[in-house]
């Protein structure tokens, strides 16, 4: 099946990224094999509330980057009922232009019991689309506040959508956004207000603290393409200047870090299941407490 | 400090609580010796929309449990930005009539990091409450989606706060709440459609699974104190029920089995900050994966 799906054969890619996205017993050992195949795919995150094109913009990011050599995989991250547990189709319908493109994949993933976040399994659906040779992978996620702390820290490039007249800088910075944004996009910039929000955001920059990247300003109608061609050289430039300040040597291990964490939240269930009878009764009868059992769960290293 | 909280020296209590909910070293020592003390609480959870008058009705609640002896502690869950990590104080002030009772401890948590949840201090706020001899504890969180399975597994008696005209069955089944309230309360009862909405909960309930218990449907007008005597009934119905099938037994292994999660969960960004940098580099460099990584730093039972 690896083999199928290195090889480009679509139906091979979502079967793998399925079992990879279940996160059962043989999904982690693929994710932990191809893991160690991977560490060269881009990672962009796209992310900013819901109704500002997210989607649109996205399918636009595809094409270009799909104008350079290399397979781009998209992870759609979805609102849904940990009920139900399904995601919700709209985006892959959004993004229909691309889904003949055999070197383009599109996944929806839902974020079952963890509201807000980039679902726990997204760092190992990147993972397996990395260890795969997938050139460039794309997560796109809601933005309610925490996501976009997971999504940064998932990404080498964080982009933050938000239409003309979003709202003021007091907004913006209280959703956190501008810790985050790598690059702004203010999309739908046929609207009214436009040169306000831009000026409002490149203020808001430059009260905020000097870093040694400041995060461009990008106007686009993603329904027409235009602001596009801005917003993929905005990347490439964003990428060169994370190799020329050797910063990729800090977001790879950070990565590491927050998959590692991911990885052992993944586990906990799994393992708790695993714990033998007697040691959940030594609990119920107090002869031992959670706290002391899980320091003990967990080797310190 | 513990001994002057089981004393009942409402400061103690606060300094001690507030250790906890912190989830340092020394909470996690005090909360662990704490659960050993506990078991004999009772906790009330009591969920439903913002705006649904919860914090009058857990005001009323606490003057029906203060007519029998024993301590009465809140724990409400606050929403709260993940960047701020700070809690509204608002239900507190709610609450003001309990405020100079001495045996009614109130404590807001912070939902940080953990959005929608019931906060990953609750676990061990309600054990340290319980170990300190708290007679009666009642958990108030908003309900929104996923936050009703975590305050379901974490309390003996779940009630479902609504309103009149607040919502069709099939709003009601999706937000999940059918399968967890042991209670439904339909609040601000002089508003019209009264009828109409307890007839629907009531309808939904008949075409729903049969089950050991149905969950009673209880009319109050939280401000004027009205039905709250019936919803103290109820409330007393339902533990004599657990008692008597049994069941309160599953009710405590699925506490524990909770409270491990939740304690190992709360580990885990401190364990991964104690692992060395070698390791961290053996991730990067692609020598190792995460996901093995994350087995064998949990210890299979």
């Amino acid at each position: 099946m690896i083999e199928a799906a290195q090889g480009g054969d679509q139906r091979a890619i979502a079967r793998l990224i399925s079992h990879v996205a279940d996160g059962d017993d043989s999904g982690r050992r693929i994710v932990g094999e191809l893991y160690r195949l991977g560490g060269n795919a881009k990672i962009t995150g796209v992310t900013g509330a819901p109704g500002t094109g997210k989607s649109t913009l996205v399918s636009g990011l595809i094409t270009s980057m799909r104008s350079e050599p290399g397979r781009v995989g998209v992870i759609a991250v979805d609102p849904s009922s940990p009920f139900s547990g399904g995601a919700i189709l709209g985006d892959r319908i959004r993004m229909g232009e691309h889904v003949d493109d055999p070197n383009v994949f599109i996944r929806s993933v839902a974020n079952r019991g963890h509201l807000g976040g980039i679902a726990s399994s997204t760092p190992a659906v990147v993972a397996a689309l990395d260890g795969l040779g997938f050139a460039e992978i794309v997560i796109e996620t809601v933005g309610v506040g925490q996501s976009e702390v997971e999504i940064a820290s998932a990404c080498d490039t964080t982009i933050v959508v938000v239409n003309p007249g979003w709202g003021d800088g007091i907004q913006t910075a209280k959703a956190g956004f501008l810790e985050i944004a790598d690059i702004f996009v203010v999309n739908k910039a046929d609207r009214p207000e436009v040169s306000a929000t831009i000026r409002d955001l490149e203020a808001m920059l430059d009260i905020g603290p000097t870093t040694p990247w400041r995060a461009p300003v990008v106007a686009t109608i993603a329904t027409e393409r235009s602001g596009l061609d801005d917003l993929w050289r905005s990347i490439n430039q964003h990428r060169a200047h994370l190799e020329a300040e050797g910063r990729m040597e800090q977001v790879r291990r950070d990565r590491a870090r927050h998959a590692l964490v991911g990885a052992l939240r993944d586990s906990i269930e799994h393992s708790v299941d695993a714990i033998g009878h007697e040691t959940i009764e030594d609990l119920v009868q107090r002869r031992n407490d959670p706290w002391t059992l899980a320091d003990r769960l967990l080797i310190e290293q």
